[in-house]
C-alpha cells in the first residue's frame, strides 16, 4: 500500500473542502448571520490539516487501483466529517449523528434528511447544504483530477474509475486531465443554464441557486418544508427538464459540443433512459389522474416525479406516499434504475441494466443454439467480457450490501415498508422513500446504529459500492498489519 | 424443432398421469364419496389421448436442449390443466381459473391456495391436492427417464437439466436412467420414513398420507384451517425435520447409502444451508420470545416456520403476519435463498448464492491484486465459466421475471407488501406471504390476470425459468414459423 500518496489526494481534498466553505461563510456575511464564523473556523483547520498533509511531496506517484479507491473512499469519508463539523458546531443540527448524516447526505446527492423543518435554518446553511450536493454530484477527485498535477495516464484512471459512475469508464479526450476538465465545463455550464432559467420564473436568486445545486448533483435537499409543491409550474418543468438532463450519461453532451449529433442520437443508453422515463410518466399520469386537477396537473406531478426519482434526485411536489399501489410500485421500480453512467445520478444505472438484460438474451439464445458464440454489443461496439463481469459482481454485491443493511435497519421493528426504502433511497442515493420515510416525513427517528448503517449505504451507492467495501475487506490491509515496507519505488 | 419427440413425451406424461388419477378415485371409494366418479373419467380421457400420443414411435429420437425444455414447459401445462379438471367438473372449486391455479399451485410444490376453507373438501380432493405435490417435487420427467426407455445420453440429459433445480446437474451413476431411479428410491424411502414417525405420533393415517406428501414435494397445502397450529409439538417437531431433510441436495443421500460419510459431510452446499437455518431460528426465536409460551414454544414456532420458509414448503403453525419486523425481514429474505439444489425445494438455491458470493469475492480480490487469475472453487473442485456465467443469467432472469410480475400483480390496487410478497411466495414456491396472503389469507382474491400472471410465477420457479421463459421466445418457434422441414435426422 503506498501510504504516502494516499495522505497526499487526501490533503488535497482538504484543502479544496477549505477553500470551498469559504462560500457558506460569504453568504453568511451576505445575509448578516453569525453562523459564518463557524465555517471559517473550519475552513481555517482544514487548511492548516491540509498544508501539513501535502508540505512533502510523496516519492512514488504511481498508484494502483487499490490505492486509488481506498483514497477515494477516505476522501469522502473525510470531507462528511469536516464538512458537518459548521451544522454541528452552530448548534443548527445539534446531534453529531444527525449532522453527520445530513452532510454524508448532501455529498453523497443522496438528498435524505433529518431536518423535519428546514425553513428555520440559516441561509449560510441551506447554501452549504444544497452547494454539498453541487460538489458531490461531480466528484472532488475529479476536479483534482482537472487542477493538480499528480502523475500521468494509469494512475489517475484508478482515481477516476473509482469514483465515476457506471459499468466502464470512458475518456472523452486522450488526456484524463482534459476529459475532467470538459466533464466540469458542462457541469457548470448546465448548472449556470438552470439558474438563469429559474430566475426568468421570478424565483429568489438565493432559492435559484440551491434549486440548481441541488438539481445538477441529483441531490435532493429542499429549502421549503414542502420542497417543491408551492412553486409555479413553470419553475416545476424546469426543474423537472433539467432533472432528466443531468441524468444523462454526460458523453453525449461531449458528443453535441462536437457536433457529431448522430453520434449523440444513436447512444443506446440514451435512448433507454428515455423510454423507461416516457412508460413510466405515462403509467403513472393514468393512475393519478382523478386525484388531480385535470390532465395537465397529472402529467406536471407524473413527469416530476418520474424524473426526480429515476435520475435519483429526490425533490417532491406531491406527496407520492397518497398515490395508489401501482404508481409507488413503478416508483420503487425506478429508484432501483437509477439514471445514466457518466451522469451525476445514482442508482444501478441503465447501462447496467442493458447490459444484463442482453446477457439473458444471449442466454435464452444459448438454449436454442448450444454451440453459437455471440458477443453482447452496445452501441454496435462489442461489450468486453470484463466488463459483463464487473457488472454481474456489482448486481451481487449490490444486493448483499442491500440484505444486510437491511435486516440491520429491521431491528428498528419498523413498518416492513419504511424498513425497505429507506434502506432503497439511501443505497441508490435519492432521498425520500415511503411512508415514514416518504416526502412529508424525514430519517431523524432512526436511531444511532441505522442512521451509520445508511451514511454507509449512502457512501457506498455513491463510490458504487467496491471501494467502501474495500475499507473492510481484510486483504486490503493485509500488507499493512504484515509491515511488508514498501519504501522502494513499485514498478508497474 | 422435433415435434413428434415433443408428442412422445407428452403422451408418456399424460399416460402416468392417468394412471396416478387413480389414487384419489380408490381413496374415493374408500370413503364412500361420490366424487371418484370425476377422478375416473379425466383419467379415462387422459389414457385415451395419450394413447393416441403415443401409438406411433418418433422416427428421431435425438432431442436437443431446446425441444427438453419446451416440453417439459408444455408437460408441466398439460399436466396442470387436467389434474384440474377433477376440481371443476366435481364444482368443488367452481371457477376454472381457481381449480387451474390450485393444481399449478400443487404440482409446482408452491401450496398457495385460493380456498379460505379446506376442511369441507372431500377425501378424494384432499388427497389429490397433497399427492400432486408428491408428483411435482421430484418431477415427472425424471419419473418417465426412470422407467421408459428414450434415447440414450445427451438427450436424456437434457430432459434432466430442464426439470431438475440448481445452477448444474449432477449425474449420481454414469448412467441418467440409474441416477433418475436412484433419486426417486430415495425420495419414497423417506417418504414413507415420515409417514411412519407421524403414525407413532398418533396422527389419522390420512392426514400422515397427506402431510407426507406435502413435506417430500415441500409443497405446503394443509388440510386443516389452521394448517400445523393443532397438532402436537411431537408432529410440528417430525415435519420440520422432515421439511429440513428434504431441502438438502439429494447427492448428499447418495453419498450416505455407499457410505461417503465424509463427503456428505463436507459439502459446501449443505453445510451453507444448516449455517443459514440455524441462524434465521437464532434471530427469530430471541425476537418472538415474548410473544410465545416461553423458550421451547418459541423455539419450536420459530424452527418451524424458518424450515417451512427456506425448504419453500409453506406450511404454518402460527400466523407469522403477526410478527416483529425483523422475524418478518429475516423470513423474507429466506424466501428468496430456498432450499439446496438437487432437493424438492425451491427458490434460488444456496448454491447459487455460494457461487455468487465467492464471484464477489473474486471481484474484491481483482481490485488488490489485478493481474491475478484465480478460479472460483466448490466443494475444492474449481466452477466452470458456463456455470458462474448461467448463475448470473439466471439471476438476472429472475429480476426480470420478477419485476413484470410485480407490475402487473400491482395493478390490482392491494396495499405494496401483499402484492410483494405474493410474488416472491408464487415465484419460490412457497405458498403463503405477508398480509393478505399470509398464513391466515388465501389467492382467492385476486383477479383473473393477476391470478393467470402467478401461475406463470409458480412454473417458472419451479422449472428454474428458462423453459418457460423460452415459450415465449421468439426464436425458439422460428423454425417452425419458417417451416423448415426437419425430416431428415439431425445428427449430433
Amino acid at each position: 500500500m503506498n501510504r504516502s500518496i494516499i495522505k497526499y489526494v487526501l490533503g488535497h481534498v482538504l484543502k479544496i473542502e477549505s477553500l470551498l466553505m469559504l462560500l457558506p461563510c460569504a453568504v453568511s456575511i451576505f445575509y448578516g448571520e453569525k453562523v459564518g464564523i463557524y465555517y471559517l473556523c473550519v475552513a481555517a483547520v482544514c487548511f492548516g490539516l491540509s498544508w501539513l498533509m501535502i508540505r512533502k511531496k510523496p516519492q512514488n506517484k504511481v498508484f494502483y487501483l487499490k490505492e486509488g479507491c481506498i483514497s477515494t473512499a477516505l476522501s469522502w469519508i473525510m470531507m462528511s466529517f469536516f464538512g458537518c463539523l459548521p451544522f454541528w458546531l452552530s448548534r443548527e443540527i445539534p446531534s453529531f449523528t444527525d449532522a453527520m448524516f445530513e452532510t454524508v447526505s448532501g455529498f453523497t446527492t443522496t438528498g435524505a434528511s433529518i431536518l423535519s423543518e428546514v425553513e428555520s435554518l440559516s441561509h449560510a446553511a441551506l447554501f452549504w447544504r444544497s452547494f454539498t450536493h453541487w460538489i458531490g454530484g461531480m466528484g472532488v477527485l475529479v476536479f483534482i483530477l482537472a487542477v493538480i498535477p499528480l502523475s500521468s495516464g494509469a494512475s489517475n484512471m484508478n482515481l477516476m474509475k473509482a469514483e465515476s459512475p457506471g459499468p466502464s469508464v470512458g475518456k472523452l479526450v486522450p488526456k484524463i486531465k482534459a476529459t475532467a476538465r470538459l466533464l466540469y465545463l458542462i457541469y457548470l455550464g448546465l448548472t449556470v443554464l438552470e439558474f438563469i432559467l429559474l430566475l426568468f420564473g421570478r424565483m429568489k436568486v438565493f432559492d435559484a441557486m440551491c434549486t440548481a445545486f441541488g438539481t445538477a448533483g441529483t441531490g435532493g435537499f429542499g429549502f421549503r418544508n414542502d420542497s417543491f409543491a408551492s412553486f409555479s409550474p413553470y419553475i416545476q418543468w424546469v426543474v423537472t427538464v433539467f432533472m432528466i438532463l443531468f441524468g444523462v450519461n454526460f458523453n453525449a453532451y461531449y458528443y453535441i459540443l462536437y457536433r457529431q449529433f448522430k453520434k449523440a442520437l444513436t447512444m443506446e443508453e440514451v435512448r433507454y433512459y428515455f423510454i423507461i422515463i416516457l412508460l413510466a410518466i405515462a403509467v403513472i399520469m393514468a393512475n393519478i389522474l382523478d386525484m388531480t386537477a385535470g390532465i395537465f396537473d397529472a402529467l406536471t406531478q407524473a413527469s416530476f416525479q418520474v424524473a426526480s426519482v429515476i435520475t435519483t434526485t429526490g425533490f417532491s411536489t406531491a406527496d407520492f406516499n397518497m398515490w395508489p399501489s401501482l404508481s409507488k410500485t413503478v416508483l420503487v421500480m425506478i429508484m432501483f434504475v437509477g439514471a445514466c453512467a457518466g451522469s451525476t445520478g445514482g442508482g444501478i444505472k441503465v447501462s447496467r441494466f442493458v447490459i444484463l438484460f442482453k446477457s439473458m438474451g444471449k442466454e435464452l439464445n444459448s438454449y436454442i443454439h448450444p454451440k453459437s458464440i455471440q458477443k453482447i454489443k452496445i452501441d454496435k461496439k462489442p461489450v468486453e467480457h470484463e466488463v459483463v463481469r464487473a457488472t454481474n459482481a456489482f448486481i451481487v454485491a449490490y444486493l448483499i450490501v442491500f440484505v444486510v443493511s437491511l435486516i440491520i435497519v429491521a431491528l428498528e421493528g419498523r413498518d416492513l415498508i419504511t424498513t425497505f426504502t429507506s434502506v432503497v433511497a439511501t443505497i441508490n442515493n435519492i432521498g425520500p422513500g415511503l411512508e415514514l420515510v416518504g416526502p412529508a416525513g424525514n430519517f431523524g427517528f432512526f436511531s444511532c446504529p441505522s442512521k451509520i448503517v445508511l451514511m454507509f449505504d449512502m457512501l457506498a451507492g455513491r463510490l458504487e459500492l467496491f471501494p467502501m467495501l474495500l475499507l473492510f475487506y481484510p486483504g486490503a490491509w493485509k500488507d499493512m498489519l504484515t509491515k511488508k515496507k514498501e519504501k522502494a519505488v513499485k514498478s508497474e
